[in-house]
């Protein structure tokens, strides 16, 4: 959930500086469109680690934007005037009207989270709490209110560096409190609950947007450019139609490219024929005698394989099949539905083959389609492929609630890689029917993909079912770490 | 949430041999129309208590509707290909395609309604378990799916009435198995179960249609002719403005009127002047005693005032606040919302007038406009008023969670009763100023109103806060259960 705001994106400050003029000059556009429309409410949740830079986004925010229209509430301790009522009065009374925005410094979220962390309500509890979130969304959103939620986050050692930076700051120092240490110190618990919170409450309607802390300009101006985004595509007039995204503006300053998770993996991985050979002999056989363990103990597995054209599902696959018995494994590869799969819910093609007890199930492409290739290509819209990642949560929450192990890996590979290998295939006879112009016309793609893989595992990789990202240039090392994946998994499992 | 269904509703077997041609042919007509769209598929669930013709209306449906496009799903135990994967695979499996309708008799409610009735399982798992299917139907719903839930019910003595008269007859014996009689000895758990159940899952996309198994005519006509009118009106194309509903068609057989639950009230109570003075000085007495012990023990009450123009809301009120004290209480009277109110959601000018602590506010008229006025008007679309139920019923529960004594009076009189009072008014001269040209229009839709009325009884009648339904052609009587009905819940709060 929060492994895609840990890479330490920045802005240069002269970049930053030269962008400015517009973002605030649209900003103020929109504010002011808005106004005059009068239509939808936009409601701004601000919330996440200390020290990620929150208030000073907020503070930012207001120098840009018109004060008219724009209000910030923030929420202390309960006045009487609150204590009085239920808890969700303080927050209908701040909502703003149709035509104006208002900041949430603090929000709904912040008491269920402290008190979860805190250990002050149960587990249950917390889920009633956050159901409650979800229908009050809901209620606001149906009724037509823009809401946009932004979690800052950091890395432990970045949070660290950050309290301690700001304590050496005489001019800073008033911002860190004993608080910031208490919950520094309780940085894991806090992580373990507030990702379970982001998952339950990023709906279709009310998504989370994760935002890095590390580095300021960076932060503000991906909170402005979102605001900014959405205000704007609300507030023209409604398509319900698809149609594939309109091409990137050609040269905004405004379309920034920040690295993606992707470009934290180390592509330079080598491992050699001779000890690829000696480490596989090995994981099969390990990987043999724990599937024959699992088929006894009834466990089943379910895989999932997606990736770069060319990045090597196929021979992966290949790789983890040889262990197994033939009985027990199927293999599905996922290519256009079928017209019965088309007559249905696009989850249900999935259902359908989920694996008995004690069996093995590869899909090679799965229901991530929905949020990459459809998603990429325009085939579904953004309501659709914004409402699957809740869907799809829930779908392998329910796979892992019944006991089954569920991987889920995405084979990395770099653009130059794909080239070569594309080039490889088409210089082989039994290789060329792989390439077809299709696959060069996807590469021109390659930046959207990369950002689309960058939501999927903002908003899918959970504890239950988190994503593992291969680096996959050099084959054996790919195929070595997958298989040495799926044996530590049914290790786990079986002893559990 | 079960009152609307203990009314006795019933077809005259002529009536119902009458019309069954027209919706006959109307079902297969739309059956036709939907496999020839395939926009979408149609799911309609089948609930409810033993022996309320479940099963007799299933294959009811069959008979009329045509095989080709129909298939039912029935569940008994778990096969073990079901046992072995998530719970609900089989769910998933049964599903229809665009263009189809099944019927699920027994479905993804069965099993949690019955191991929270037996125990089984925990309250907090029960709420998991409605707020997963919620996640179910909202991910079938937004993908296109029609979804429609009928609830059978039958009063306690009526159930015990069927199960006996099935058992006398040989030829229906069968049907009568010592489950059943397990299950009517837990009537009453399961009356409060299923209600939670049907009040979390009743949302804006699937809500429950609760049907009165007492007469067979009268629920497969009732069952048949809202799949034939959800159908229909989804065959249609989609428009999105908000219009006046048509008027209803004048002479069609399909228009049936049925008793509503305002019906079953007795108008002819009677309560003659000198008894009320003495009960009445008696209550604001006791009202008294108990309001100042209330604002001591900072409890705090909210009351709702709806009912027919001229049904002695403000003579009832006045009676409650005569007990009072000035300083403590107000009267939120509900007329048309201020520009300011207009512009946020519909709840929100309710939130802002939430008593403190040990106050009580009194509303003359309600959010209840939304589904009441709003709807018959036309002032709301569909859409807006049936999202409206589950969210009024959240907030109230936010109050009463939060400690507040929530009550809800419908005043009602009848239609020769209200023309009486109109012409009074109109003779005395301070009373004038009361009676508009509207009062007399509203007249006109007397049947649409009490349709609605039925329909906000049967969803927001909840355990937490539940309906009053007050006999009020007789005001001493009126008053003096109103005042009664106060002192007693404040008894009953201030004692918990």
């Amino acid at each position: 959930m929060f492994e895609t705001a840990e890479l330490h994106r920045s802005l240069p400050k002269a970049t930053y500086e030269k962008l400015l003029p517009e973002l605030r000059s649209n900003l103020l556009r929109v504010q002011n469109e808005l106004y005059q429309q009068k239509k939808f409410p936009v409601i701004v949740i601000i919330g996440g680690v200390d020290g990620a830079g929150k208030g000073e986004t907020v503070n930012t925010l207001h120098e840009w934007m018109d004060p008219r229209y724009l209000e910030t509430h923030a929420f202390g301790p309960l006045s009487d005037e609150e204590r009085e009522r239920p808890d969700f009065w303080r927050f209908w009374r701040t909502l703003p009207p149709k035509g104006k925005l208002a900041i949430f410094f603090g929000s709904w979220y912040t008491r269920p989270l402290l008190e979860r962390v805190y250990g002050k309500t149960p587990h249950a509890e917390f889920e009633e709490a956050l159901h409650r979130i979800n229908a009050f969304e809901l209620a606001l959103a149906a009724d037509g209110a823009l809401i946009l939620k932004f979690w800052f986050h950091l890395a432990k050692k970045d949070q660290k560096k950050r309290l301690k930076s700001l304590e050496k700051d005489p001019d800073k120092r008033w911002r860190v409190s004993p608080e910031e240490w208490k919950h520094f110190k309780l940085y894991g618990k806090f992580y373990k609950v507030c990702a379970q919170a982001l998952r339950v409450t990023s709906t279709g309607q009310a998504p989370w947007t994760v935002v890095e802390g590390y580095d300021a300009p960076y932060r503000y101006t991906t909170v402005g450019q979102h605001i900014l985004e959405q205000i704007d595509k609300r507030l023209q007039p409604q398509t319900t139609s698809v149609s594939p995204p309109a091409a990137p503006p050609s040269d905004t300053a405004l379309r920034l490219r920040y690295p993606t998770i992707l470009e934290t993996l180390d592509l330079s991985q080598q491992l050699d024929k001779s000890t690829y050979d000696q480490e596989m002999a090995a994981l099969q056989g390990r990987l043999h005698v724990l599937a024959r363990h699992a088929t006894l103990k009834q466990v089943s597995s379910l895989l999932v394989f997606e990736g770069w054209d060319a990045a090597g599902k196929g021979g992966a696959i290949r790789r983890v099949t040889r262990a197994l018995d033939a009985r027990f494994y199927c293999i599905m590869p996922i290519a256009a539905p079928t017209d019965e799969e088309k007559a249905h819910h696009y989850l249900w093609r999935f259902w359908r083959h989920l694996p008995r007890a004690g069996r093995v199930t590869i899909f090679d492409r799965s229901w991530y389609g929905r949020v990459l290739v459809e998603r990429v290509e325009g085939f579904a819209s953004e309501a659709e492929w914004m409402r699957a990642y809740p869907e799809m949560n829930d779908f392998e929450a329910q796979l892992v609630e019944h006991g089954m192990v569920v991987l889920k890996f995405w084979l990395h590979i770099s653009k130059d890689e794909q080239l070569q290998r594309f080039k490889e295939r088409e210089a082989t006879s039994y290789k060329q029917y792989k390439i077809t112009a299709e696959d060069y016309r996807n590469r021109e793609r390659w930046e959207d993909y990369e950002t689309a893989v960058n939501d999927m595992v903002e908003r899918t990789s959970t504890e239950y079912a988190p994503w593992h990202l291969i680096e996959a240039n050099n084959k054996y090392y790919a195929r070595v770490k997958i298989v040495q994946t799926f044996c530590q998994s049914l290790e786990k499992r079986l002893k559990g």
